[in-house]
């Protein structure tokens, strides 16, 4: 079963904002076992809406739209659709224009008659209840394909998706199982690892795809495979990865969803019963958002200070001014008393500081562009490693953050 | 001139990233006066790849694709874009091969074998040198199209796109001016703002476009012109601002890429030479995140307090155990207590504090799902707001975020 997602809304295409409401649909098509064959973003013009109906008609058994409900002229995707279909008699719902005049009212917003269209589908559609906006979504079932239009707002469209679309793809069609297994891989590049696990790669079966996907020093090896039985797919790939694991073994983090390293972390620490904080500087609060990204990591994460200036390290931390001056800002002793400072006002097992200089310039330090010292303080230790990772700044930070991480899984372990 | 950027790989399709690459390339297109029409994201599929590209140059002046041009199996851009040209003869390039050795010892890699690959090129291509990596880009130009072939990882690909690609752009092409200006106002719907500029919509000439783009609170209006002379369209533009001014100027924040209230509130504590913290709860991290997102806000942002549990409340800004059995760790009194203590920390002008509760269940508190206390405090004054932003939590987090903000911006004017 092929889905396509189709992106309405010239904001995607001039790159006013990033599309992640594809990502959200790809991933729980995934799960029920359908497969999304393409993801197309066009703009808010009928033509242009028309020709990408008819091209996923061709390609797809599910086309999924996003976007241009609202009840402003710019939006045009209800009209098109409905003149997709030949469909030109529409049928107000009652329901939904009480639904709106409730949402209204709690906002102290009068009803206005602009709005009652929102409440008007086209005759071929089946109404999907919006609980979280204005715009109700829409089911067409025309040739054998299935066509779902939904509002481009993000929370909006994820409630619909969740409790309208799967569970009626699920009763329309019979779904084979898509199941995807991702190894988690630091310290050797792809063509390493492609090098080492070659006789294992040319012996897949055709139902089952490996994807490397490297960012950051660290690569991901996604095994894919379809088929119709759960268990013997499950197993299967349990065993492929028993074979990688063989021939790969000192480089493997984890696997699946427990892969990243801030879960494999959280893990480590929620069974140690042990807690965290951070102090940081170039990345802004990227370790942190990264430990706290992990469900219940209140468990073990204390909380976190960002500070950019020389000023809050002293202020806030109690690095010592004298610490800076002698040694810069950007050094292996500052970084130390970062994490001192943190750990000893937040009262954790371990604490992360990191301090460095992301370029493009190097405007109130002495060290070149690329230079990161992190500092690791615990109970009994102190750790501080000092890197450069070139640039640019982008790959600067997203290298700190995830070398962060290592250095402290290595110590937890 | 119109582009479609196909990006390549099934981890975008599967949901397991979100193509920011697309983003990037539609606003560096934008700027020097190309149009994306549309956005193909596309399986590592050969008969997939070929289909796109033969679609895309029937509908397109300029192709880019991104992605799959690793060194391993599953990267078949390249190979494939050679069969689409009829294109059997590679050739390899021996400054390549020397640029891939000197990355590659930077980091004590050997030179592989596997990696010579990556050094050569379809016969048609032109070489586009990436200075960040080992994969090289791509330019062919066939039948008045051009098509261009980037690495996927991020920072390699702006290299390319800034370095290679858009300077070749605008020397083959001749280019129109493409301008947006956005207004960003706050407080009414967007229906309601229809409304009251419907006749001014009715009357825009059919090279200007209105766009509304609704998103937590805020409304932003985009207008966007095309044509040959950038200094009428810019008068054009300006006029048009100028009316809607005129039609709801009490909701209006601000204009273009200023329009944002972070900006604005940047601009404001810039001027005034005042300073700002924040101690954040619910929304982790987000509000500083919003602040530090400005350019040059070191200026006047001088840290933040992530605290996500009363405990850290107590330990790292002084918030009182009394206050927190008294009145519930979601309180006025908290979201002060908070404020205050990071201002006393920071030595700040302003400080904004916030503690709610986002869902989905109350656990730690006996206040319902949405309820959020916003404090901000200043040199001589407490503002304190209770607000109930429903569900879900997504929601609720990004409301506070523009709500603090709003506040904020309130008080410094």
């Amino acid at each position: 079963m092929k889905a396509e997602i189709i992106t309405i809304g010239d904001e995607i295409l001039i790159g006013q904002i990033v599309d992640t409401n594809s990502q959200f649909i790809g991933q729980e098509l995934n799960k029920i076992g359908v497969s999304v064959y393409q993801i197309t973003s066009i703009q808010d013009d009928e033509q242009h809406i028309l020709n990408a109906l008819k091209e996923a008609q061709e390609r797809v058994d599910i086309v999924i739209l996003t976007g241009g409900l609202g009840p402003t002229k710019d939006d045009i995707t209800k009209k098109t659709i409905a003149k997709f279909f030949n469909d030109d008699k529409f049928i107000e719902y009652p329901e939904v224009i009480a639904h709106i005049k409730e949402l209204f009212q709690k906002v102290n917003h009068p009803f206005k008659e602009i709005q009652r269209y929102q409440a008007q589908l086209p005759s071929k559609a089946t109404l999907l209840k919006n609980n979280f906006g204005t715009a109700p979504g829409m089911w067409f079932y025309e040739n054998e394909t299935v066509f779902v239009s939904l509002p481009g707002v993000p929370y909006e469209m994820k409630g619909l998706i969740i409790n309208e679309v799967l569970p009626r793809i699920q009763q329309q069609f019979k779904l084979p199982f898509i199941m995807h297994k991702t190894i988690m891989t630091y310290g050797q590049g792809e063509s390493t690892i492609a090098e080492r696990i070659e006789d294992f790669e040319n012996n897949l079966p055709p139902y089952i795809k490996l994807a490397y996907l490297p960012s950051f020093g660290r690569v991901r090896l996604r095994l894919s495979a379809k088929g119709a039985n759960k268990e013997i797919l499950e197993r299967e790939l349990n065993e492929k990865i028993e074979a990688i694991y063989q021939l790969i073994p000192e480089i493997i983090t984890g696997i699946d969803d427990d892969a990243s390293l801030e879960k494999r972390v959280g893990e480590l620490l929620r069974e140690k019963k042990q807690t965290i904080c951070t102090a940081e500087s170039l990345t802004g609060g990227k370790i942190a958002a990264s430990l706290v990204s992990v469900a219940g990591s209140s468990a073990y994460y204390k909380g976190s200070f960002v500070t950019y200036s020389a000023e809050t390290k002293i202020n806030l931390l109690g690095v010592s001014k004298n610490t800076i001056e002698n040694y810069s800002v950007v050094s292996k002793e500052v970084a130390i008393e970062m994490a001192k400072g943190a750990k000893e006002r937040l009262q954790t097992n371990y604490s992360i500081a990191v301090t460095g200089n992301a370029g493009p310039t190097t405007d109130h330090n002495d060290k070149s562009v690329g230079v990161v010292f992190i500092a690791l303080v615990t109970d009994n230790k102190v750790v501080v490693e000092e890197f450069n990772f070139g640039q640019p700044r982008e790959k600067v930070i997203n290298r700190t953050v995830s070398k962060s991480l290592e250095i402290l899984q290595k110590e937890i372990l």
